[in-house]
């Protein structure tokens, strides 16, 4: 039996600094490439291509085989638990999801245990990816954070949150509520795709902005805590990393309290920010703007060394603060890869 | 000759800690009062109101008669620097601004000098406004600040901002041409208004989410210090507020570097974020969510005590995080007053 060598995001999660930091991008697989579109065709329904584990599969190693990133994410979508909760959820072409009404919290609470068999695919999915992809880059599941799916399972689309944020407050006990689902459906969720094959589980709080310090702790910080506490009482180890986008300064309480191995940042954290989670312990991920990578030319470069001189001072996993947008040039991501990797 | 009390607004943001602090709400003064709503019918366009010095007047006192606020604000709108230059605005009923084309850098370039003239009614409505209000209560100017009138320069409307974001990469020439242009008519307008009757000048930079932290020091940091910088060239001593929104981590950067006596913080600012600017020198302002000043009930009493317990053990101008909305109840903005006040 040969040895392997540890993935480097592995490494990079376990607190190495390493020579350079692993890559990988948030969307890397999908609109962006023209593969995915044609891949994509085959299927008329989005939520439906998400389910088929072959389709789903190609998606997620399509990028893997065009470029040397370090680590694959599964192809899948964080709206695939509330339909598995009983909410009507579809993709209206070019405007992005829909919901229909929300269900009662009972009738969500009754479908938490069928919910996980009903993502059965997705670890079917995982399972596929990580018989093709190569030892030596990791695989990672993910589940939209609790909070971050409530606003749209409140909203019934994506939008401003402001209405979610009205909810808050004129909702208290019923949003408590609703993320206690949440947390228990999306750990069942996340013990499945370890146990499939992830070997690091990320969680999405894509809508982390406009929150005060106390609404924060009650349902960003303690949401994550609790699916975290319940994956490990699973005995699942894969390492987390955790994504509150838009938290500002916030994402320094979010460090000190939710036990990640990881904090991704969003394109606005500052050096400082970074360093300082380093120092506290922890892994950073980002936060390259997907603006400039879509943009290209000598300030993506100057950007990208600059990130690596600030960041790879401590454990660290090059990334962007957001995902690749569909029209970014495959040459500005194969440029970027290269500065980073040397490859 | 009777000696007048310093307004509290004043005394903050000279540095002093107050017994209680000093009270006043963005956009107190507009929708959410039906006195408003009565005055503005009989205007039927919103740019002519805000250039109307009688109209514009009675709106800023609206506030000032019903409630025992510590402050007016200047009743105007950020885009009337926009009009001024040359680029066509206006609004849609239910639907926010609308800008014509970009002019030319060129052509704007030389409609700065004219552009404060064609603003001349803002003065008079300070003038007017200065002359009816009791001298314990301090009258605010304000100005739109760069990068935020230049994104609906861009735009041409409210929006995500995505576009604007992507010209920060793709004309980075231009866009530093466009902010030397709003620094100085934005500077003028400034001046302008101290002149006129205004004691203190406010800075605001609604949309400053999102951006990097090397973008944010040249886009934000550098033109809120020029126009500063310009301001006390001309002799003019009153203390500047600052309204980074939406910066997060980039609050304590931007607290650094600008020379503002108070930074206004949005709803997610972090207690330590506030105290930690105190510490540095500086007063702060804010953070009250203003969905909860919506909302109303005990968690508003119990959120309101909390920020005072907070940072009023430091120089604190009590505030919203954001703008009062129109459908917030008066009683509820009654209620924080007297929380505050005692009155």
């Amino acid at each position: 039996m040969s040895i392997q060598p540890k993935p480097l995001l592995l490494r990079a999660l376990a607190g190495e600094t390493l020579d350079r930091p692993p890559v990988w991008f948030m969307r890397q697989a999908g609109r962006s490439l023209p593969e995915y579109r044609e891949l994509r065709t085959r299927a008329t329904d989005f939520i439906a291509f998400c389910h088929n584990p072959e389709m789903a599969a190609e998606a997620t190693l399509q990028p893997m085989r065009r470029f040397p990133l370090d680590a694959a994410i599964v192809f899948a979508d964080i709206l695939l638990i509330p339909k598995a909760l009983g909410q009507e959820v579809w993709f209206e072409a070019g405007e992005g999801p829909r919901l229909g009404e929300l269900p009662s919290i009972e009738s969500m609470a009754d479908q938490v245990e069928a919910s996980t068999g009903r993502l059965s695919a997705i670890g079917e999915t995982l399972t596929r990816v990580r018989a093709e992809l190569e030892p030596e880059r990791a695989l990672i599941g993910f589940a939209g954070a609790p909070w971050t799916v409530a606003t749209y399972m409140i909203e019934g689309r994506g939008s401003d949150r402001s209405e979610a944020r009205s909810f808050i407050y004129q909702n208290p006990e019923k949003l408590d509520a609703l993320l206690e689902v949440l947390v228990e459906s999306t750990a069942r969720y996340l013990i499945m795709q370890a146990r499939a094959g992830a070997q690091v589980l990320k969680l999405f709080e894509s809508w982390a902005e406009g929150l005060s310090e106390d609404r924060f702790e009650r349902i960003v910080i303690k949401p994550h805590q609790a699916i975290i506490e319940r994956v490990r009482a699973a005995g699942i180890e894969a390492p987390f990393i955790g994504f509150p986008r838009g938290a500002g300064a916030l994402v320094a309480n979010y460090a000190a309290k939710v036990p990640v191995s990881a904090v991704a940042l969003d394109t606005q954290a500052p050096m400082a920010l970074g360093r300082s989670i380093q120092t506290g312990g922890k892994a950073i991920q980002g936060a390259l703007d997907n603006l400039l990578l879509r943009a290209g030319g000598p300030a993506l470069d100057a950007r990208v060394e600059a990130l690596i001189e600030g960041w790879n001072q401590g454990p660290y996993i090059f990334n962007l603060g957001h995902g690749v947008l569909p029209d970014t040039p495959i040459e500005h991501i194969e440029r970027t890869i290269r500065r980073v990797t040397g490859r």
